[in-house]
């Protein structure tokens, strides 16, 4: 009897940016769970049990998974990118969480994975180089309010930001709204990258800027990467690339936030451009 | 003539976190560029020249595989973790910018790995479960203000906050300087994990708090993850976990940018606790 359940990411489409570790759970595993285009993703010479569900039911899936594991299955959940990060490790450990009394036999663990924006920052270089914030603009489990906050802060900071889940169907002036509050803070010229289904055959990636970001072009198979103010597009003649570099050498830029205090400003006021 | 050079990282210690993509390369390449420690954890089977350098020379060994590549080879830079945060990618990119004229027939690629932070969180659970940022406290490439805005803005703005380079035997007192500026807006009793090694033999992680956080056991092989008012430490009969919710379920908090705006305050001095 296993009581086991483990949460693996296969990385974003690429086969091979699944790691060694993740494919040698597969051999030995008892039942996979998962959204059914992620288990389809599991090498076809693997033997177990899959129970493929539909999105958007993370925490039945969840449910589901540990009941499993504590019917005496090596349970191995499957997340698409890295389960860590706005994915089924914290859907799983939600569970757990609601439920204190139930599952207390089960282990489990989680096993990291490539995530959609480190991906894609690989396709054009090295944007996320420096400093970064990781922000999901699905407002389905927080309220609107919590995410233009962020957005407002991790611009004015002068982080590079990277957007999941940019723009749904249901809610499309949305994304708009979120470049709204990053151009308080950045130049129009600011470099943004773009990337549609990385690592699949379709994967369409472009560098762009905030001033030519055509928004329609936004959905929820897309990663964006809003450059920093120190953010640079090389044009080489083998093709474009785009980084942060490593050093920070404006300090001017960005006044120290006792600097801001001192003059009776708030920080996020400021404009490193 | 290959010409070609790709940037790879192993991922942080763990063989079997090194994706199949950068270890086929290996198979192909003429010559390995990495600072010493990272080299010797390439397989011992692969033939390629090995070149060594020390650490803290990134630019003169970012010229160097350019220069190698330039005169026919299939060079690969080998980093550790994710080549594209805070490593070589950026790092050769530089190079680049900064002659134009030289190096133009190289084709210059970078390959994603797991970053240190994706790992720490992964043994604990999903403390990077939802919007997170990344924060180097390394101040030899960027000045101490722009470092402390940073954190100021992404504790504001209620961030799980993933800290590189906390505290160096050079700057011992920064580290205690961050952590003061995260609590301006964070109870003491929000989670902290601290990860040293992670991935290798002598691995050592710790779950505490900011008010119980022992700063002299941070060091530069140490990565600091500090949760957000909403991450939770789950005391389990089988391990202690640690996860940030999905959800995110108390606007009142987190009063939006309009708001605070209208208060006539700084959003910075709300504290979400």
């Amino acid at each position: 009897m296993n009581h086991r359940l483990t949460v693996v990411g296969l990385g974003p489409g690429q086969h091979d940016w699944c790691t060694p570790e993740v494919t040698a759970l597969f051999d030995q595993a008892t039942d996979l769970v998962g959204y059914a285009p992620y288990l389809a993703r599991v090498p076809a010479g693997c033997t177990a049990r899959r129970h493929a569900s539909d999105n958007r039911v993370e925490a039945e899936r969840a449910e589901h998974a540990l009941d499993l594991a504590a019917g005496g299955g090596n349970v191995v959940v499957v997340s698409s990118g890295d389960p860590g990060v706005f994915a089924m490790a914290s859907a799983v450990l939600e569970q757990l969480d609601e439920h204190p009394e139930r599952w207390c036999d089960v282990h489990v663990s989680v096993c990291p994975g490539i995530t959609a924006a480190q991906a894609l920052a690989s396709r054009v270089g090295a944007p996320l180089g420096h400093d970064f914030c990781v922000i999901s603009l699905s407002d389905v489990l927080k309220p609107w309010s919590v995410i233009e906050r962020r957005l407002d802060a991790a611009a004015g900071a002068d982080f590079v930001i990277a957007l999941y889940n940019p723009r749904s169907r249901h809610r499309p002036h949305q994304f708009t709204d979120a470049i709204a509050v990053v151009c308080r803070h950045r130049d129009a010229s600011t470099p943004v990258v773009v990337g549609r289904n990385v690592g699949r055959d379709e994967e369409a990636v472009t560098i762009t800027d905030l001033e030519r970001l055509d928004h329609t072009t936004i959905d929820m198979s897309t990663i964006v990467i809003i450059g920093s103010s120190t953010t640079r597009v090389l044009d080489r003649p083998t093709s474009c690339q785009v980084y942060t570099p490593r050093s920070y050498a404006e300090p001017r830029l960005l006044p120290s936030v006792a600097q801001c205090r001192e003059a009776g400003a708030s920080p996020a006021r400021y404009s490193p451009l």
